[in-house]
C-alpha cells in the first residue's frame, strides 16, 4: 500500500510504519518477519496484524510491488531438473537477490509455444529482463522467434538475454552471454590425446543443436591439430541425458568389442550413464577405458570424472548484472556479446593408453 | 488481443485468424511457430508478421494471457539447485502443461522476506495456486505466516498448497500434500537392522526442522521396535548438503576409529559427501561400511545407494491437480491433507554385518 507522509507526498509503507503501528521496535518486526527467531506470541500477533492492516510488503524489491515499477528478473528454461539449467537459474537468483529483485523461473518443457507464451507472460509482468538458456536448433525460425522476443521486450522496456546461445547479429537488441564450448572441448580432447589415446569415442552428437555442434567441433579440431585421422564412426548420436549415455554404450558393445580406448561424453550425465553401461559389461573407468565429460556438475564429482568446468552460476549472474546495467544506463542496441571461459577439472577418470610391448 | 467475431461477441485471436491473415494453412502456422521444421523464409516472415499484427499468443494457456483470467500455477522454493525442489517443480510443470497452464517458479534463497514478497507477487499475477515446498522450522511464526498466505491467496481466488510440509490445522484454507518421511525412515532403518547392524550412525540431525525431525523419528522408532538401545552419540548434527555429509564423517573419524557399522544419511546428498570422506579414510561402501540414504535422487544411482524413494514429481503433480480441482469445484475450506507413500530402492550399498567367529 502507498501512504501519505507528513510532508504530503506519497511513499510506500515501510517497516518503520509497521513497527510504529504495532508499537514495537523495527528490529522486532524484522525478527518476526524472518521467522527464524523465537518471539512472544502476543508480540507476533501484534506485528502480523500491523502487516495485514498496512498491507506491508517486506523488503525493497517487494515494496516495488506496491508501485508500477518492475521488480523481477525472469529466466526461462526447458526444465529445472537439468543440473545445467538449475545452476544457471541459481546464478540468476543470487544476482537478483543482490540487486534487490525477485527471481521468476518459467519452464517450457522444450515446447516453443509454451516458450512464446511464457515470454509474453514475463513481458506483461514487467520483468526487467527475460533470460533464455541453453541448447537450441539455430535455424531461421528460431532466429526470427528470438528477434521478435527481443523487439517486443525492448518495446516494453525489458531486455532479452540469451544465455549459452549464439548471437542473433548486431541489429537485434539482445544481450548474449555465452561460454566457450568449443575451446573446452578442444582442451579436454587434447588432454586425452596427450595421454596417448587415438581412438576416442564421442557420445552425444546431435546435429543442428548448438551445444552438441560446438563441442564436437572442438573435438574434431583437436584431432586435426594432433594429426589424428577423424573417424565419423567414433561419433555416436544421442541427446544430453544419462539414459542416452547408457544406451549409446550398450548398443556399441552389443555390436562388437570396444574399438576405442577413451570416451568423450558430451556432458557429465551422458558420462554417468555410459560408465554404468561399461561397468555392466565388465569394463572399469579408468582402468579399462578412460573417460571425460563436460559441465562439471553433479554427478561428475561422485564418479571422479575429469571434465570441463562451465561457469554455470556466473552465466546467470552475468546475464542479470549486464541486463540491469543496460537498463540503468538506458543502453538500447547495439547488441552485446560476452564469452565466458571454460577450463579442465582433472579427477581420476583418465589413464595413459597401454602400449603393446615387443 | 481480443477480436470481435462475425456474430459480434468478443473472442481471443486464434491460430486460424493468423493463418487467414497470412494467407497460409493452420498447419503451416503451427509448424512455423513450433520452430522445429524447415519452412520457406518468405512464408515464415508472412506468418510472424501476422502473429505480430494480431498480437497472437500461441496455445490455450497463452490465449488466456489476453484476458484477465488466470493462467499460471506458481511454485516457490529455496533453490532450484536442490534436486528435491527441482523434481517437485518438474512435477508441477508437467501437470501445469497437462492442464494448459504456464508454470512459474519463485526462488527465495531461504529468506522469509523474499518468500513473503514472492507470494504477494504471485498473488498479484493471479496464479491459480501457489505451492510452497520443503523443510521448515514449524514454529508459531511460521504457522502464522502460512495462515496469512493461505487467507490472502484464498481472498484473491487463489489457493495455498504446502508440499512436503505439515498441515496448518482445519481452520486454515491450505491444501497439504505430504509424503511419508517417518515411514520411509523406519523402513530403511529396519533394512539395516535386518542385515545385523546395531551401530547405525544417523547423519543430518537438525532439530526443529520438519524433514530432519520426521526422518530421525522413523530411525528411533525402528531401533526401539528392534529393541536396539538408542545412543544419541550416533546422531550427527548437520544440514542436508553434500558438503555436510563430508564434514560430519571427517570430524567423526578425526575423533577416533569408526564406532558404527552402518550409516543412515539424512538424504542422498549427505550420503555422497559421507561416502567420499569414508573413501579418503580408506573405508569402502559397502565392504567396510554399509550406507543408506533418503530421496532416490541423483547421485543415488551413481553411487549405487540403497535409499528411500520419495515421489517428488508426484508431489508436484498432485499439488497442481488437487488445487485446480478445488478451484473448479469452488471448494473453500475445510483444509485438505494428502499423504503419499515412500518405499525402499535396494541397490548395492548394504552388506550383512560381519560376525566375529569363535
Amino acid at each position: 500500500m502507498v501512504r501519505r507522509s507528513d510532508s504530503g507526498e506519497q511513499r510506500p509503507t515501510t517497516i518503520r510504519d509497521v513497527a510504529a503501528h504495532a508499537g514495537v521496535s523495527v528490529a522486532t518486526v524484522s525478527r518476526i518477519l524472518s521467522g527464524s527467531y523465537p518471539s512472544a506470541p502476543a508480540t507476533r500477533s501484534k506485528v502480523m496484524k500491523a502487516v495485514r492492516e498496512l498491507d506491508y510488503v517486506a523488503n525493497a524489491n517487494a515494496r516495488n510491488l506496491a508501485g508500477a515499477s518492475s521488480r523481477s528478473v525472469a529466466i526461462i528454461v526447458n526444465s529445472v531438473v537439468s543440473p545445467h539449467y538449475a545452476h544457471v537459474a541459481q546464478g540468476v537468483q543470487t544476482q537478483a537477490a543482490l540487486e534487490g529483485k525477485l527471481c521468476i523461473v518459467g519452464t517450457t518443457g522444450g515446447d516453443a509455444e509454451r516458450e512464446l507464451a511464457t515470454v509474453q507472460l514475463m513481458r506483461q509482468e514487467h520483468a526487467e529482463c527475460v533470460i533464455l538458456v541453453g541448447n537450441v536448433v539455430n535455424n531461421d525460425a528460431y532466429r526470427e522467434r528470438m528477434a521478435d522476443y527481443a523487439r517486443a521486450l525492448a518495446a516494453a522496456g525489458s531486455q532479452l538475454v540469451l544465455c549459452g546461445r549464439p548471437t542473433l547479429g548486431p541489429d537485434v537488441p539482445a544481450l548474449v552471454v555465452e561460454y566457450d564450448n568449443t575451446g573446452g572441448a578442444y582442451a579436454i580432447t587434447s588432454h586425452l590425446l596427450s595421454a596417448g589415446h587415438r581412438r576416442i569415442l564421442f557420445l552425444g552428437r546431435h546435429e543442428g543443436y548448438t551445444t552438441s555442434d560446438s563441442r564436437i567441433t572442438g573435438y574434431r579440431n583437436a584431432l586435426a591439430d594432433h594429426r589424428v585421422p577423424h573417424d565419423p564412426g567414433l561419433e555416436a548420436d544421442g541427446t544430453m541425458e544419462r539414459s542416452e549415455g547408457y544406451r549409446m554404450i550398450r548398443e556399441r558393445l552389443a555390436a562388437g568389442p570396444p574399438d576405442f580406448t577413451a570416451v568423450f561424453a558430451g556432458n557429465d550425465l551422458i558420462a554417468a550413464g555410459a560408465r554404468q553401461a561399461l561397468r555392466e559389461h565388465g569394463l572399469r573407468v579408468p582402468d579399462d577405458v578412460s573417460m571425460v565429460g563436460f559441465d562439471d556438475l553433479p554427478p561428475a564429482a561422485d564418479i571422479d570424472l575429469t571434465t570441463v568446468h562451465v561457469p554455470h552460476e556466473e552465466l546467470g549472474r552475468t546475464a542479470v548484472r549486464l541486463a540491469l546495467e543496460r537498463r540503468q544506463e538506458k543502453v538500447v542496441a547495439p547488441a552485446q556479446h560476452v564469452l565466458l571461459g571454460t577450463h579442465i577439472i582433472v579427477r581420476d577418470s583418465v589413464r595413459p593408453v597401454r602400449v603393446a610391448l615387443g
